[in-house]
């Protein structure tokens, strides 16, 4: 169902909530992203590209949960539940004993809360739902290095997860080599509909999305590659934020010698094998390196050919 | 189609089986399960405590096929294809070179047998099929520690094993180091309506269950949480009885230190790393550990959010 | 929609294509495969033995992209996309630094291209669609060890991948001790129907296959099972087609004491643990060792038991 819209909306009197300009009806179960179709000229791409953790040892971050118009695929406008205007929210990136003091502040017109795996600590007060016009404070320490997922942790997850609320901290092992440049992707299945609606619900519950994207936006990087020069070494992290499909990360023409997933190194160069995929369950992060030698396109997927097919596939370009 | 029942029931001469109590009609592949509902008054949880094995080089089981009445899910009560009354069956727990022998005696009214990964065999006897009334021996020395599936050997499994023929067999590795709890999770899916019947197998078919769950009964665990104390180092086991999902293990608020999967670590405490998911596919098993600092309730998943919602989470309460 | 046939055919002047023999209406979603069925007269397995590198350094191989009708299932013959005349196509075999220098001739009727995992190099000219009647060298040197996927690079290649234009690409760990025996299983599912028709394509959108093969061929195995004899050590290599599955490779009876997957080992014969499960996400591919004492007969799945029960199951008889 529609959830009801408070009347008092804080930060917005009188306000009037304009209709949804989704135009487009939800299809049946086959997939129903237009390849043909283009962005709208005021589209931008997320940027992809991680910055190095800053060095403080106490990250503040603000983070307003908020809904906002997104074009999630091209010509495919909705609203979208998020953390800070876009989803995925906004990265957080530090080193193993960082600190992170996040005041989550709910701008949005229902409850929400927030859950982040990179920090142990008892999920009762930091993980509360809050009402719209409430904040709270969550701090916690991540003691241990990984790609870790966060989002919204009130019920129905599956919803807040679905219609936007998520995103990924990067907590950099203690080991990690330089390379000469780092994306992250966040992998997510994407419902077309009015967040909440009974169809948009129905297709959560039956697990038959419309689109799934890269960083929140289908084929994004197919319009707006990333980019390389050839010669480099890229790190290609990855967070599959759900709500109820992983991935099968590949990079067409390009061989893993390095792939770190949950934790742990599963292939360092000096192995004498190779990686095609990353496997990534629902709520798992890594990464994965490779060097490209020659200037072309090569594209990134879920080599689940129906989500590729269906917006997660991208471009990185190397020149 | 149902199952023609013998009329020579070996155990009950004149026996009438008594009507179906599952008035729930089978739901549209929505998920299906009513968060709002709640368990009968009689209705108890299955322990999850793990205890550690006997000590016994050699362990000597008898384990009955039998039909049973249970409510795998608030209000919803169904028969079940069980070893020993229960689904999941008894646990199994011993050390790398332990004889398990096993009786299996067939006192439900169609053809079973059993299938223990945790031993090396032919399959061709100790995995046949036996008639209601007959029984067998199947003896195994489990070589190789892990977390192995048991479950009913005879066709069509998928029916056999989604109706509720499945187990797990603890075989700990030589050096499991000393925790404060050990708990064991068999993930499964459920599928509502008379077993066997055209519509239930339908949907196990097209891969659509009803609910999903912890230890056969969906949300048991958030009804009557598990415990453990502050401070405690707790391990938990999990092996996925599919029959055709797997699982994304999570534990809310929890990081693990130490991930074994299918027999080997793939994450120890003197590692810098951690994991937020221990991903298991259909027949997998492994365990995850994590220290509790605070007292709080830690809920567990799987971060498939739609297996999640429909049933497969639960609680940790850490007093 | 059905692909427009060329009226100007290179190979086949005044050619006029026979009509399909698939005379199976895709069936629902519930699996579809008839096990009561049998294959025609005419009908071989695939060989699924998988012969040593040959020690060649470089490699030459000429590919045609192909139509041809095959019985996929018992009973059900249907029009592929091959490269060589068969789904999957040729295996190759090499070892960590050989060059393959493969030339692909496009007899189809449509544009193809491929896609070589094993090798790095940019993919804009060796994976581009050549028309009918073209040709292309695709040559790459493999620098990695694994067990790589190859695969028609046309789009959309959810419909190329799921008709049929498949293979593998063993490059052999440099430490890879001598087995009695070693096969390859590629894994993928099958959608019945005319080849790109609308139907078809759109069981391919929703992710609902009408069976699972090994090698292509659904239950191929089981009617003419794999060999070994008692007390041979045996090496089973698994690669994961898709189009959109992976798979939880099992045999029946058997523990594995060696796991490699996607380039690394996850356990070697030393180690105090065993696998009971190979888990492959789409387009991973690896190996798995176990030695068989006794005669018998052990089947090998998916144990994801729809895909198993949808024909992905086999039997490899030990004498």
């Amino acid at each position: 169902m529609l959830r009801p819209r408070s009347q008092g909306r804080r930060d917005a009197p009188g306000h009037r909530r304009p209709p949804l300009r989704c135009e487009r009806r939800r299809r049946a179960a086959t997939g129903g992203h237009d390849p043909a179709g283009d962005f709208s000229a005021r589209w931008k791409p997320r940027d992809a590209a991680l910055p190095a953790a800053s060095g403080e040892r106490v990250h503040r971050i603000e983070l307003h949960a908020v809904d906002a118009m997104v074009e999630i695929a091209a010509g495919v406008s909705q609203e979208m539940w998020t953390f800070g205007g876009t989803a995925p929210g906004p990265v957080l990136r530090g080193r193993v004993g960082d600190t992170f003091e996040v005041t989550l502040v709910n701008d949005g017109d229902m409850g929400h809360g927030i859950d982040f795996h990179a920090g142990e600590l008892s999920p009762d007060r930091p993980m509360r739902t809050i009402e719209p016009g409430e904040r709270l404070v969550y701090r916690f320490t991540a003691e241990r290095a990984g790609a870790w997922l966060y989002h919204c942790s009130s019920a129905p997850m599956l919803q807040h997860m679905g219609n936007g609320m998520y995103g990924a901290v990067v907590i950099d092992p203690p080991d990690l080599a330089p390379v000469d440049q780092e994306y992250l992707l966040v992998s997510s299945a994407l419902y077309y509909g009015a967040p909440g609606s009974d169809p948009q619900v129905a297709a959560m519950k039956a697990g038959t999305p419309d689109a799934w994207a890269f960083n929140g936006i289908a084929t994004q990087y197919a319009k707006a590659p990333l980019t390389a020069r050839a010669g480099q070494r890229v790190r290609l992290w990855v967070v599959a934020a759900g709500p109820s499909d992983g991935i099968a990360f590949h990079v067409v023409g390009a061989v893993f010698d390095t792939v770190y997933k949950e934790g742990a190194y599963l292939l360092t160069p000096g192995s004498p094998g190779g990686s095609q995929v990353l496997d990534l369950a629902p709520a798992q992060g890594g990464f994965v390196e490779t060097r490209f030698a020659e200037a072309g396109h090569y594209a990134f997927i879920d080599h689940d050919m129906r989500h590729a097919e269906a917006g997660e596939r991208g471009v990185l370009e190397v020149k």
